[in-house]
């Protein structure tokens, strides 16, 4: 790898570098790689079962849990391994992060010493597979309206879990079909006839020898578009009996005699706290994005950098890295694969700080983190489906070739941007974040939410602080004036248009919103007018902390030439995505239609200027050549 | 179904309605079907095998054959009645498209009667089953440039057709894995030691028994991202000899003394009027593309229909279809999707024309029919390619599983977009026609023949006529002034933009080009830096096509109600183009910030007025119930 691949890295691989390194050779690329063969969907559910089990002997799972319950506590190394297993293999991260991750981390978060004690050292060793079973058929995005009951039954001190109808089904429920043996279940949880929300339930769905439990109706969603190692399936409770103790009661507990106790009053927020432990699933989901990202940019890029098609005059066939139109196809997404690089490694961070506090974590904290993994899993996933399809057009037939990786790429990561969160549903967090204050004032999280509380507001947002605003902000000040013929190259100007852009779609939002709160006003009618505007608002502001983490890493990165790359990748990134939405800038005044010209001309310039770096770009993200070897890297003899 | 779903299905069923309505019934949509279970490859493979042989007792591919070949010379009626296949099983589509179309129309267009008799008869009844062998490993875009040679032995009176290097190995065969006997190799043809560029030799590749020819190595491309049932592989010749008449010799012949002899003296001409008798595959590929969106979008916007998710406040939760959000993920390709099946009508219809007329076509007709046909291909492709993956994300989990088949639809047109010519090669074919009668004068289809041609260009492009001309010119004329305020949904208006795009483009496109030709000009740079430019051109281009086909369509139209209908949907298809792309028409004060916005505010307006229809709208699709017969279509109980 050349010097300058490996400044690259040191700069991208951010505060868990050593993990990185560490996963690089000791998650043994052979042991843990893609399957080479077509395999039954039984035959790739064993595979990705066995290497669960032998994961659990790496000790990587013990990093994500805390200290005090038997982990190592070093949860952004945990989820910086787990992102380096999306170079490998999807299924694994997925079945590994739904065991691990949102089964036990809903044991670790939502439950107290009880079943700690009686559960997490056999999670941890994988003995006891795990189910997370919180999507219905019928409520995915609207979990706080599940239908699933858990009735507390004072007569035998027993918690009665119940499927009241089809839609209330547990559905996609990963490990469900094949190994769970124990899920965590939400259901609304009524006491004394009286329902307190959702809250979570521990119910064994099957018996040692696999059978499922009395009560318990299990099916199999079958064939997926892609994460064929991963066994979904569909769980159905018939008056299903566990002990009281099975409740998860962190957040909420039924006494000895039966009463309900909750630390925190209001059933809104306690169950959004509750989901708010759970942050690390929906970044995991980024940082899985982004590694499935990064594999797909490195063979479309290995790839064009040998593959010739058509004769210059007089001249060799021309790589296809040398025309404009593939430098297009690709630059520009490998420098926002950089930007979103250094994000997810500022939001593990951030993450990691947030979760080893002790204790309660500051609200403000916990709700900026939950926002920023919200915006960045939304974004991130985004560019994964976008990203990935170009990178397989791109490679033409080869693209299209099982063995060749890019269509399991592509079909494992298309449901990023549904799951964890649908990515529309979740922009709408980010903007009602962006309303600031909302959850104590509000408490809602339906879509209206923002409609209502808006029309409390007045206009006029602040930008949100990202570790870079300072600099940012003094980048801004220097930035030259608009009509500085070499302006769009200055960082200053690129981070104006950006800041101006969010505060302005904000501003404009928060007023449309109030008109909710006007005398016989329809608030859905009002919500769902602005609805692309909230979208628009949410997407400017996560472009912006997106932009801000770059910025900051560039600034830390201390080798010379690896710097100057950046700060070029840096420029592609940012004029690209003005690019992309100059129509909003032109429409808005914020550039002239010279400028929006010199922007694409200033894009192209880029893509040429770095086109002779591009396999070192690719080379810096370090993957293990093993989950690389395909027909794509090697030139034909 | 509504009157208005019947009236509307009347409009887009176009020329060939009765074949859809005879597809719709006498396909059997139980025989045809799409599987509903996973299945290995090679069950796959068999499946479609078998659904081929019944498929040639229909009748159907009979039609695409003409009647001096012994087929029913209605190619319109045969296109369509695939198209409608597109519904079904896009691999039985794939399939019978390489069968009948690829490999049958090289024999009936580059063979002459001593292949007909011989060969036809077992072709249409699938007993000889065959590959288009043309793709190459290393040359796929660049087909002129194909490496296998076959060399004609006068000693043996034989030709030996040889595969000199591993780039040189036929891959990609649809066919070639598991049932082709026969295979339409094309090579570089070679007599006295002087090559006569591209033809087209058949070559037995396998015996009755299932085994290799000596001398054919057959391999596997295996899986694939999707079109699992069609058996794509490998093949490579070493020095097999067949029979001199093999050569398929209607345009390049060897006499019984060795000399080559052909009817167009310019390799390049020849090879390239070789090429335009086989266009029906792309037009065949197109249709299929749409086939494929119009299915994806009919169990998107019915599952929009009944799945609900999140309350209004005091009310019932609101289906998906209300959200404004869910609305312009799904009502803009609708529209679109309506528009290109429009154009695909008169391209199928001008297909028929040119290829019904006798004897060889009128060469400006044949070359505007290819210019159409690789336009319309990488548009509608493209649209299949985002639409289907909106559609998968807007059905959420649902969405993903294989059940509800828009995981296969999804992975099957994916491929679309580069085979039978890469979408973006193909705009630069349509560029290159836009710079008008560059064949005649330049006679080189390289990436570069543009850029030598257009150098010795004036600019000053002139639109091309199509049906629609004289009615839009109209339109235009009569259309309000630039600030008048209702100008967005005027139809004047709208094609004044299209119109004015496209001839902006292509005038500037020549002016850059002109340099190409200057004193010490790189030609290469010139075009390279051009890419971007050439591929915009284009793009307008088929949009502004697009566009005509369906003002075409609406006048057409008798039904009064559907033709309000299809004008509101031509409304909302062009202003959704215009304000995808309304950096462009802002940069070059096409039109001003204000009306901009207004053309955004219009799209929403569009798409609220619409919603009430989309039932109806995707009803006339009129796909069979039982393709569509998957979770997604009915509400749960």
């Amino acid at each position: 790898m050349s010097t300058l691949s490996t400044a690259l890295r040191t700069a991208i691989d951010g505060r868990w570098a050593h993990v990185r390194e560490e996963a690089r050779s000791e998650l043994e690329p052979t042991r843990f790689a893609p399957p080479t063969e077509e395999l039954t969907l039984e035959e790739y559910r064993a595979r990705v079962a066995q290497q669960l089990r032998e994961l659990a002997t790496t000790g990587h799972p013990a990093r994500g849990l805390s200290k005090d319950v038997g982990g190592e506590g070093d949860f952004g190394a945990s989820v910086t391994a787990f992102e380096m297993l999306g170079h490998a293999d999807l299924s694994l991260l997925v079945k590994a992060g739904v065991h691990w991750g949102l089964f036990g981390g809903a044991v670790a978060n939502l439950g107290t010493q009880r079943h700690h004690t009686a559960y997490l050292p056999r999670i941890l060793s994988a003995e006891l597979p795990g189910c997370f079973a919180m999507t219905e058929t019928g409520h995915g995005s609207d979990v706080q309206s599940l239908q699933t009951t858990a009735t507390y039954d004072p007569e035998t001190d027993e918690i009665v879990v119940n499927t009241p109808s089809v839609a209330a089904r547990k559905d996609y429920i990963g490990g469900a079909a094949r190994d769970g043996r124990l899920a965590a279940v939400f259901a609304q949880l009524v006491t004394e006839g009286e329902s307190h929300g959702v809250h979570c339930v521990l119910v064994p769905i099957r018996d040692e020898n696999g059978e499922p439990m009395p009560g318990v109706s299990i099916g199999d969603c079958g064939a997926k578009a892609g994460l064929r190692g991963v066994d979904n399936g569909r769980l159905s409770f018939d008056h299903v009996r566990v002990p009281r103790t099975n409740l998860l009661n962190r957040y909420g507990d039924i006494d000895a005699h039966g009463a309900y106790t909750a630390p925190i009053e209001n059933p809104t927020r306690r169950f959004f706290t509750m989901l708010g432990t759970l942050v690390r699933g929906r970044i995991s989901v980024a940082g899985g994005a982004g590694a499935a990202t990064r594999t797909a940019l490195t063979l479309a890029v290995t790839y064009a950098g040998h593959r010739r098609q058509f004769a210059a005059p007089g001249g060799e066939e021309v790589r296809l890295l040398d025309y404009r139109a593939h430098q297009r196809k690709l630059l520009p997404p490998l420098a926002t694969s950089y930007a979103l690089m250094f994000a997810q490694n500022e939001l593990v961070s951030a993450m990691h700080d947030v979760q080893s506090s002790g204790g309660d974590p500051d609200p403000h904290a916990q709700r900026e983190l939950e926002a920023r993994a919200a915006g960045i899993k939304a974004v991130a996933t985004a560019h994964a489906s976008a990203t990935i399809a170009v990178c397989r057009e791109a490679c033409g037939g080869a693209g299209y070739l099982a063995v060749n990786r890019l269509p399991a790429l592509k079909a494992d990561t298309d449901v990023f941007t549904t799951f964890e969160g649908d990515n529309t549903v979740l922009l709408q967090l980010v903007a009602k974040g962006l309303l600031t204050d909302y959850r104590d004032t509000f408490g809602n999280l339906d879509t209206l939410g923002v409609a209502r509380f808006a029309a409390r507001q007045f206009a006029g947002s602040v930008i949100e602080r990202t570790a870079a605003r300072g600099l940012v902000e003094r980048l801004v000040a220097a930035a030259p004036g608009r009509d500085a013929q070499d302006a769009v190259l200055d960082r200053g100007w690129q981070c104006a248009l950006f800041d101006e852009r969010e505060q302005h779609l904000v501003d404009t939002l928060a007023l449309r919103l109030r008109r909710a709160a006007e005398p016989g006003a329809d608030a859905f009618a009002v919500f769902n007018d602005a609805q692309d505007h909230v979208i628009a608002a949410a997407r400017a502001h996560v472009d912006r902390v997106v932009l801000e983490a770059f910025v900051a890493g560039v600034d830390a990165c201390t080798d010379a030439a690896a710097r100057a790359m950046l700060d070029r990748l840096c420029d592609l990134h940012a004029l690209s995505t003005i690019e992309a939405d100059r129509g909003w800038f032109l429409e808005h005044g914020r550039i002239t239609p010279a400028r929006s010209k010199q922007v694409t001309a200033t894009v192209n310039g880029l893509c040429a200027q770095l086109r002779p770096h591009a396999q070192e770009l690719v080379d810096a993200f370090g993957i293990p050549a093993e989950w690389l070897g395909t027909e794509l890297v090697a030139p034909l003899e």
